[in-house]
C-alpha cells in the first residue's frame, strides 16, 4: 500500500522532469491522487504513462502559456496552449471562482487542454469558497448519437459540487452513458458480457460484448434505447460538447484529440485541442449563506429518509459512495496493481527517478 | 382545427376573467398555445382547467408582485408571489437575459411559482438575444430516486436553446425520467403495458403497469435501472431540485405544491411555492458572435452526417422534431380533443366568454 503523500511526491517528481514548474507539477499531481482517493484508479496512477508518452511525442506543451483570450464579467474562454489537461482545468477553475467573487457566477469555457482526470475534483475547488461547482468536459469520441453508429461524442461528464452546512457536500460527478468507459474496458479483459444498454455492433444492433468498439460498434448514450430515453442522454452529452467546445473553440464532438500517444492525431481540426466547461456559483448571490447551507442539510435529511427499495439498505446522497471510499483509502493506503507499479518503475528509471515497487 | 390566434385569444380572455393584467394574460396564453404548436398538448389547452381551478380554489394569486428579493450582478432570486407558472417564468427568464446583457451570463432562482407548463418556451427566449437559454423547474413528486421507494422528485425537465446561423435553433428540452409523466399516464387510460424501466411497485419491483402510481409506486429516474445509470438520472433531476428550490427558497422535492386543485396543499411547508432555475449566457460573452454561429452550422452538419442505424433513416438535431411538428400544425390547425372542448366550454360559461366547440 502507498501513502498518498508518497505517489503525490512521485507524480510531482515526473512532472517537474517532464520540464513542468513545481507549481503545475503539484496541480497536476492532486487531481491523479483525488482520483486514487476517490476510489477510481482509472483516472489515477494508470494515466501517468499517456502523460508520459504524450511528452515523448511532443504532443504536450509542459510551458504553457495559460490565458484569458476573451471575457465578459461573469465569463472567459481560456486558452490551454497545449498544456496537461490537469494544469489547464485547475486554473480555468481558478478563474470562475476569480469571476464569482466579482459578478456572482463564474463560467469558463476552455480550448486547447487535453484530459483532465476526474471532473469531480474541479467542481469540489468551489466549496472552500462556498461556491456550488460546475464541470464538464469532452472525451475520446465512442458515443453513437441516438439511431446513428458513427461514434461522434465521448462519454462527457458532468460534475456538480454543493455545500451543506453538517454533511458531506453534495458531488454528483457521472459520465452521460449509462456506464464510465473504463469499467466497460474492465468487463471487456475479464471476458464477460455485459447488459444490453452499453454497446452497439456497427450496425446498430444491440450487443452485450463490451469489445464491440473494437469492431466498429459504439457506446450507448444515458438511456441506453430510444424507448428508454437514450435520446435524453444524447441532449446532455450534446450540451457537454457545445459548452465545453463550441463556446471555446475546441475540436468538438468526433474531432476531439486522442488522449493517447499510440493514436495519431486526426486529419481535421475544427478548433484547439480539448475543450471543457466549468461553473462557479456564489451561495451568497441567491441566499443568506447560513440559510442555504441549513436547508441543504434539510434537503440531506428528507433523502437520506427515504424508504429504501427491496434488497436495499439505503439510499444514498450523490457524493456518498465516494466519499466512504476515501475515507477507507486515507486509512488502509492506496494500492496500485503490479502492471501500474511496473509502468511507474519504467518512467522513473527513464526519467532518474527513484518509485519503489512492492509497496 | 383551431388557429393559433383563436386559442390564444381564448386563453387571454380566460385569464383576464380571472384578474390578470391584459400583459400577463397574453404572457401565460402565449407558453399554452406554444405547446400546442409543439405537438405537446399535455401541456397545452388541457391544464386550462388546472389554473382555473386553482383559481376557483383561490390557489393562485392573478395580481402577484413578481420581484427580485436577492440579486448579484449575474444572479437573482425572484419571488413569484404565487402568480401563475408561466407568469412568474416569463418575468424571471426576462431578468436573467436582462443580468446577461450587463454580467456576460444571468441565472435566475424563482419560488413562489406554480406549474410552467413547457420548459422549452423560456429557453428560447433567449434565442433572439444572441444568447444561448436554460431552464429547469420542478414537478409532483412522482419519481423515487436509486434504491428507494418513496416518490421524492418531479420528472424534472432541463431545457437548453443554443442558436445556430442557418439551421433552426439546438433546442434539447427532456424530462429527467425515461418517459414524460404525460405519455405514462396515456398509456394507462389505453390499458397498455409500458416496458420495464419506467416505474416500479411500493416495495421497489420492476412493474410494466403504467398505473401503479396509482397503487404506491412510483416512477424510476432516467437510466431506468442502476445497472443501467439511474443513479445519473438521480443526480440530474437532484441537481434541478437544489438549483430550483434551495437556491430560491421553494417547496423541494416531496413538498412541491400539488399543481391542480383537487390535490390538497401538503401539511408541511419548507419554503415558498414552486421553484425554477433559469440562465442566459451571451454568445459574445465567450466568442465573437458569428464566429460562434458558423462553428454551431458546422456541428449541427456534422452531426447530420452521422450514419444512421439499422431502421433509421436520419439521426435528429435536438428540437427538430418539435419544429417539424410545429410546421406541420401552423399548416394543418390546432386539433383539440373532444373532452378537452368541451372543458374550455364550461369554462368559457361559467366566465361568460364564448367558445366555438367543433372547430
Amino acid at each position: 500500500m502507498y501513502t498518498p503523500e508518497y505517489l503525490e511526491d512521485f507524480t510531482i517528481r515526473v512532472f517537474e522532469k517532464m520540464g513542468c514548474s513545481k507549481e503545475d507539477a503539484t496541480a497536476a499531481a492532486k487531481v491523479f491522487i483525488a482520483a486514487e482517493l476517490n476510489g477510481l484508479p482509472s483516472h489515477g496512477m494508470l494515466r501517468i504513462k499517456d502523460y508520459f508518452q504524450l511528452w515523448q511525442a511532443e504532443r504536450i506543451n509542459v510551458k504553457p502559456n495559460i490565458r484569458i483570450v476573451h471575457e465578459s464579467p461573469s465569463t472567459a474562454v481560456v486558452d490551454g496552449d497545449g498544456a496537461i489537461g490537469m494544469i489547464a482545468a485547475t486554473r480555468s477553475m481558478e478563474i470562475a471562482i476569480e469571476k464569482a467573487k466579482v459578478a456572482g457566477t463564474g463560467w469558463v469555457s476552455t480550448r486547447g487542454s487535453n484530459h483532465y482526470g476526474i471532473a469531480g475534483y474541479y467542481s469540489k475547488m468551489a466549496l472552500e469558497h462556498d461556491m456550488i461547482g460546475i464541470c464538464m468536459t469532452i472525451a475520446n469520441p465512442v458515443v453513437a448519437p441516438t439511431w446513428s453508429v458513427t461514434p461522434m461524442l465521448g462519454t462527457n461528464p458532468i460534475a456538480v459540487a454543493i455545500p451543506s452546512k453538517s454533511y458531506p457536500p453534495f458531488v454528483a460527478d457521472f459520465s452521460t452513458t449509462p456506464i464510465a468507459r473504463g469499467k466497460l474496458a474492465v468487463a471487456g479483459k475479464k471476458g464477460e458480457k455485459v447488459p444490453l444498454g452499453y454497446v452497439q455492433d456497427k450496425y446498430g444492433n444491440p450487443s452485450d460484448n463490451p469489445d464491440i468498439i473494437k469492431e466498429g460498434g459504439s457506446m450507448l448514450t444515458l438511456g441506453g434505447s430510444y424507448e428508454h430515453g437514450s435520446h435524453k442522454g444524447y441532449c446532455l452529452s450534446a450540451i457537454v460538447d457545445i459548452f465545453s467546445c463550441v463556446l471555446s473553440g475546441a475540436n468538438f464532438g468526433p474531432f476531439c484529440p486522442p488522449s493517447v500517444a499510440y493514436l495519431p492525431l486526426k486529419d481535421e481540426k475544427v478548433g484547439e485541442g480539448t475543450g471543457h466547461f466549468f461553473g462557479a456559483m456564489r451561495i451568497d448571490a441567491f441566499q443568506e449563506k447560513d440559510a442555504f447551507l441549513s436547508q441543504m442539510d434539510k434537503w440531506i435529511e428528507t433523502f437520506k429518509s427515504a424508504k429504501p427499495g427491496v434488497g436495499h439498505e439505503r439510499v444514498l446522497i450523490p457524493g456518498e459512495p465516494e466519499m466512504e471510499r476515501q475515507e477507507r483509502i486515507l486509512n488502509e493506503g492506496i494500492s496500485i496493481i503490479e502492471p501500474i507499479q511496473k509502468e511507474m518503475k519504467e518512467i522513473a528509471d527513464s526519467l532518474n527517478l527513484e518509485f519503489q515497487v512492492g509497496m
